[in-house]
């Protein structure tokens, strides 16, 4: 593939037309195929069919609690431990929820506006102006939580090693931002582990807001696309890490097992250090007298081990890996010439692949895809407001359709994306 | 037996005696009975042993939809559908969540301190000296909820026919009133079934708030005691009523199979008309993806229909009919001599015996039981703040303990009855 910017006027414009009926070809098949959200496949789904199966040995938890009846609110210590081994913690510091654990982000915040943080001056409802931490790209239904309850929404650029910690030093200074938003581990959409210095420098870092909070989403703290362990993404132990930091209430954890089992019947986790845990437990149990049980019993009889959940997810990765490296391939194929007109993450984890279109042109991209019968997530839609200032990123979400289709979808982004850079190089 | 008020000091003091040497072999037992909360018992929720084998057939709904993944918000339609039969709505009016109903309740109330309600001139955060009827004898966690959010919770007595609603009436008048706790079917703790009328004065009466919320509480709608259909309490549609008398605001129902099928491990369902909802899902989309739907699904298999929920309740009703009939026959037994001094209710579903001793006397005899080793439900806490100021309702809950153990307990209750009220007497 010849690098478009060194191609003349007259050879852009054949391109540009051999391109367009590639592009109406593709059209002529009237496809209709989804790349929009990080949906497991059914093939991932099957791998925990028999879940429930494990209860016809009983309803009883390790410590003889029936996990049918009322109570128990924290969650069955055996789950919890499984959780905590994951995510690096003690069980002590884990209670579980239910299949979401945006549920249990979105609930935290809430009390945090309600009632205030342990630390806290006041409710957060109370402060005027409030803001929040958003790296970009990242996470729309992150950032929807914050602004739905009135914070401004800050941009934060990620870079290689997380978000980019001299401008987070800075703006937290300011005492309205009360918290950042992070997937520490295989980033929403760019994939990114965060260095152990990013981790250390946010639980360091001097915030203006006494009861600032870190909201760390681990939501694919297993979800490795490797078998080699040595590749697997790893975080140190947050909670410890602000605690030697001397901010011991400074971090949230969230996981679930969404993308383990089940994504619409899983369980979630939500890990504290004491100090926080005993106040959200006040409100918890108010609000609940136990979460799911049962599912908990299911799980941690499915899964009884950090190593079984390892292995499961092995699994898990044998069905994703093909479909990263169909995205890799076609999009190699297709674009590899012009890394200077457009670039795209690899990661070794996660749900997605990031997608760096020539800025200006990722909105267009995406309109045209939905003509050709390709649904892509809207641009924009990982940036606060929906609105990515520079209209480049596409996140590309490679799970949920088989590797045909994801082929079929990939290379017609890769045409579009082609068409609107000629169209824009000719504009120069 | 004879009238205690009928006899002589000498008497009492004898009867005092015998009564004592009663108690004290009691205590020399060394039991340990437990009837202080609605938990069903082991062979209750024994009877939905099988329901996670219904899903051998497939994770699809009827609408195909693969409920093991994201998606589908307000629920699965079969499920929606059981559940607006059962309360006597439309399923459009459903949306369903979670194990816990009173997550649902803690969860409404917490947006509309953060929101307001669609109607609302301002969150209820912002509502210096806001207030909440709390019918009583009522549900202890109702009253906990709207306490934890800083509501003052104002009693208002119960009449045979649901809260005595000349005093609602004049209650709600007050603008700083913003919702009331309900429970209309076979109420906690007293088993009344709220009258036509009620629900009528309910729906039509004048509130100072125009954002006034009746929290409906269906929590055992279909929890009859009686194989006599003609026995069942029946309630109007609240939500058509309210809005007949032109308040179609005004009310949310809750209900959840707890106690139909697992407490630990069912489903729970809010509904409400269509402005609440619409408002309402613009904040439940933002907390979560979805609520468990492979719980839905295994449920709706399970209990594919109203009648089928009906059919199930009976053998509910099978198992606790032995128990509220043990209740029933020792306190006759023991009491029935002296219902001028003490009175109960025998109700026709639902999952307690109310028992009002002498005034002045419920802590005490709490205690005595505690000491012979039978554990009841602090008196008081079927009231705001814990504090019964009669001192007269006791709570029993005969669901979980078996008959044997259910008419110990009420026998040593009885003693303690029997002795605190010759005390009260002698000391008259």
């Amino acid at each position: 593939m010849k690098c478009y910017r060194e191609m003349t006027k007259e050879e852009l414009l054949a391109e540009r037309k051999e391109l367009n009926e590639r592009y109406e070809k593709c059209k002529a098949l009237n496809l209709t195929l989804d790349m929009t959200r990080g949906k497991p496949s059914p093939a991932q789904l099957d791998l925990s069919n028999d879940i429930y199966d494990t209860l016809k040995t009983g309803y009883l938890d390790n410590a003889g609690q029936d996990t049918r009846n009322y109570g128990v609110a924290p969650g069955i210590a055996e789950i919890r431990e499984v959780f905590a081994d994951i995510i690096g913690t003690d069980k002590e510091n884990v209670f579980m929820g239910n299949s979401s654990s945006l549920n249990q982000m979105f609930d935290a915040v809430m009390r945090a506006m309600v009632f205030g943080e342990v630390d806290s001056p006041k409710p957060w409802s109370q402060v005027e102006g409030r803001k929040w931490l958003c790296p970009t790209p990242g996470y729309d239904r992150h950032f929807r939580v914050t602004e739905t309850m009135g914070f401004e929404l800050v941009a934060v650029p990620m870079t290689d090693n997380g978000p980019d910690m001299d401008i987070v030093e800075e703006l937290v200074k300011d005492e309205k931002v009360k918290g950042i938003w992070c997937v520490p581990c295989y980033s929403n959409p760019d994939g990114v582990v965060y260095s152990e210095e990013t981790c250390e420098r946010l639980a360091k870092m001097e915030t203006g807001a006494v009861d600032f909070r870190i909201f760390w989403d681990n939501a694919y703290v297993v979800h490795h696309l490797s078998e080699d362990r040595n590749e697997w993404g790893k975080l140190p132990d947050m909670l410890s890490l602000c605690e030697k930091a001397g901010h011991a209430n400074r971090v949230y954890e969230f996981a679930s097992s969404s993308k383990i089992t089940f994504a619409g019947g899983g369980i979630s986790c939500f890990a504290a250090n004491k100090e926080n845990m005993a106040y959200t437990k006040k409100f918890l149990n108010a609000q609940t007298i136990c979460t799911n049980k049962v599912n908990q019993l299911a799980h941690a009889k499915f899964l009884p081990s950090a190593e079984a959940v390892y292995r499961h997810m092995m699994k898990h990765a044998e069905i994703l890996r093909p479909k990263f490296e169909a995205c890799q391939r076609v999009l190699n194929e297709e674009l590899g010439g012009n890394k200077d007109l457009w670039h795209w993450t690899d990661p070794k984890g996660g749900y997605f692949v990031s997608f760096y279109a020539m800025p200006g042109t990722a909105t267009k991209i995406v309109t045209m895809c939905k003509d050709a019968g390709v649904a892509l997530t809207p641009a924009g839609a990982s940036f606060p407001y929906g609105k990515d200032p520079q209209d480049t990123n596409i996140r590309l979400a490679p799970s949920f359709p088989v590797v045909e289709d994801i082929e079929k979808a990939v290379r017609i982004l890769s045409i579009c994306a082609k068409i609107t850079a000629i169209d824009k190089l000719l504009e120069e």
